[in-house]
């Protein structure tokens, strides 16, 4: 019987009061983004498309924020603070002496840890008198999670959707639609830069980057809509910082503390909520946490050129230095579009850049990392996300090399997703009548 | 800001000891199963069928079941115990002057309540030494959790699927395959009366009367293998009354109790497993609590008659004393597959007979009630199963009622199961684009 495993569960009391923001504890911070030499300024255009209270808490300097209580209540509705789990089923699976834990960030309303973040940025919207926010979304779980989170608080919003997933996913879009969002496969023909991306191609199957240049234009030219990111941007990832947190404590609970701690990196927002709380305590107490990120080799941007670059196609955003792969890079489409972004958030490629971050880089076959998946499946119950995958993959080829070398290390990894949307991409890539 | 909604959070420790057994409690308990007159004892073929542990308990007289601490601890790991939620959002959208709460079991591992049985049954299975169990399923959320279950203890498992909703619900097959269970739509060629229908009618779309059939005589055939039941069973119930056993747990810490207690009913577990532990303080208590069933036209089963009649299209159980439309009747297919069952279990319809229990009929197009399961994910943000959507439904007209009426009501219902894998109904019948 392989159902040892133990829950951590913290109270509804125990969520975290704030958010910790890493940048002061920094060694070396990210340098600040800076527009180029050439063109109309695109600082201007980003103070212009967000709302206030993101734009504050993207050049914030203290080291804690204030998650307000309407927030906060927000997170618990959603089902915060999520478990932490001990997998027992799967370690006894792997015959591995590592203690394998988990944490449940599937567990959500609209199936990811991007609830996180979508709730507090619709909350400073709908404070700030904004009635619409426009987003870009790549494999549906931000659209969906920022679809939600106005839903709740009373917002419009139009969302531009990467059509290499939108093409196979249609469920996202009807569940986006049924939360009463606008949804347009991108490119588009709502804005000039998808009309042009049209124009080469009519089949184009879009990227991220190309998403994110069409939403900024329409938030650009609404004075009543501002314009929404749900990954890479510093204040993202203070707020995906709920989970690493919530993390710790349950470590504490569980009289434990993690070797390593992984996670799939696309953006980096998962990633960085989990591991950013640890790296804290590696930069402040000597701790020795090895860190390891998931990625697919159609987009391995953290073994990139950190230098600086456009977050989006069509060179609307500053340039952020970050690990990029070039912000017009062709990436072959997988199934876990998520991963496929062409550059490692400001905050993770400054701890790349400080040596705190390993990759797995996983194959454009994705067999390998499903096949691995399905292991989790069968022995924690749970289905993760396509994405999520490649983090359980990681965690699980870890945790065989802690067999080989009889190692009993901890080892945390997140589960960001569930996948029951994600049904067509395990069925093509496994094979499943 | 419509968020102003409280979860009741039971912590680990909480979780009910004991499943209650309303039978000892019943002013007229139900008449028990007995064979027809003519043809093979069923009674013999169900005691060769079953485990012993499920067995036992069909038959049990005590009002409390022990849980296995086992079954406790794989009930923590699936999430239990599950939030009770105030439906603040939803209440301001209605402006009720009702309470609305209503209970998550759509927070399951495989989406639905039926984890709730699944666990026990593969639990007391494998305990007795049987390798491989078989079922039948409707709308696919039953074979999902039973898969689930004996992924986790390790037991094989085969799935015999009514055809009318595994036509269009291709991911839930692949959910089962991950979880490693054979999956046969039924009626199929793998079982003689399977391959009657098939003869009939080569596109024959099923019913769970069938399915039950083809999995009863798989199960005979051979002596490893057990049959497991999803619903209208007294062990089944027995089980799913964790469900209602929590919520009045939850109550207590609201300082609050239902007035209304609603849930839709195919074979009546979920309904069951939140109705039975208040019906109990109905009959020993004298409260006043309403009970209503929320159903189809295709299939109300609960204003049929109340006889004996077959479990089974193809009369292969016993014969068992329920409320039903008849066991060979044809109920035209809806999106709701889980709800198109003829009978009513035997406890259910035991409370009905005992004037418990009132019904809603909802129309065949479904159209009127995924519109309220729609108005329940805009303001609550939780997307319900199609079937939990008839849930949704009465407990909203109930909230209308009391509107017109000045009535403050206190109402509770049961959203047992997510909908992330029945997106396709909801596009078809809402017309999503």
């Amino acid at each position: 019987m392989k159902n040892e495993k133990e829950r951590y569960d913290l109270s509804p009391k125990e969520l975290p009061e704030k958010w910790y923001n890493i940048i002061p504890d920094l060694p070396t911070p990210p340098p600040p983004p800076k527009d180029p030499d050439d063109g109309p300024s695109r600082m201007d255009n980003l103070n212009k498309v967000f709302s206030k209270g993101v734009l504050d808490q993207e050049m914030c300097e203290d080291r804690y924020v204030e998650i307000p209580e309407e927030v906060r209540e927000l997170y618990r509705q959603a089902g915060r603070p999520r478990p932490l789990i001990r997998a027992r089923g799967l370690e006894e699976e792997l015959e591995t002496p590592a203690k394998l834990y988990y944490k449940s960030e599937f567990e959500s309303p609209t199936g990811s840890h991007k609830v996180n973040t979508a709730l507090p940025q619709a909350f400073y919207a709908k404070q700030q008198g904004i009635e619409r926010l426009t987003t870009e979304t790549g494999a549906g779980q931000w659209g969906t999670a920022l679809a939600y989170a106005c839903s709740l608080v009373g917002l419009d919003i139009t969302v531009y959707w990467v059509r290499a997933a939108s093409s196979w996913k249609e469920e996202r879009r009807n569940l986006m639609q049924l939360y009463g969002a606008e949804v347009h496969d991108s490119p588009s023909t709502q804005t000039k830069i998808g009309k042009e991306m049209l124009n080469e191609d009519s089949d184009h199957e879009g990227s991220l980057g190309i998403a994110i240049s069409e939403a900024l234009q329409d938030a650009k030219r609404d004075e009543n809509a501002a314009y929404s990111l749900g990954s890479v941007l510093n204040h993202v990832l203070l707020h995906q910082t709920i989970i690493g947190l919530e993390t710790k404590k349950q470590f504490k609970m569980a009289g434990d503390y993690p070797d390593v701690v992984i996670s799939c990196v696309g953006g980096g927002s998962n990633f960085g909520g989990l591991a950013i709380p640890f790296a804290a305590d590696r930069i402040n107490d000597g701790k020795e946490t090895e860190f390891i990120a998931a990625q697919s080799e159609v987009a391995p941007n953290l073994n990139g050129d950190y230098r600086y670059d456009f977050g989006d196609y069509a060179e609307q955003t500053p340039l952020m230095k970050m690990f990029t792969l070039g912000h017009q890079s062709a990436m072959p489409s997988i199934k876990a579009d998520g991963l496929r972004y062409h550059g490692a958030a400001p905050i993770i490629s400054a701890l790349k850049n400080e040596g705190f971050i390993d990759t797995i880089i996983f194959p454009q076959d994705e067999e390998y990392v499903f096949d691995r998946a399905k292991t989790f499946i069968q022995s924690e119950g749970f289905l993760p996300a396509l994405e999520s995958a490649y983090s359980v993959a990681a965690a699980i080829d870890k945790a065989k090399e802690c067999k080989r070398k009889g190692e009993e290390k901890t080892i945390v990894f997140n589960v960001s997703g569930n996948g029951f949307m994600d049904m067509e991409g395990y069925r093509d890539v496994l094979g499943l009548g």
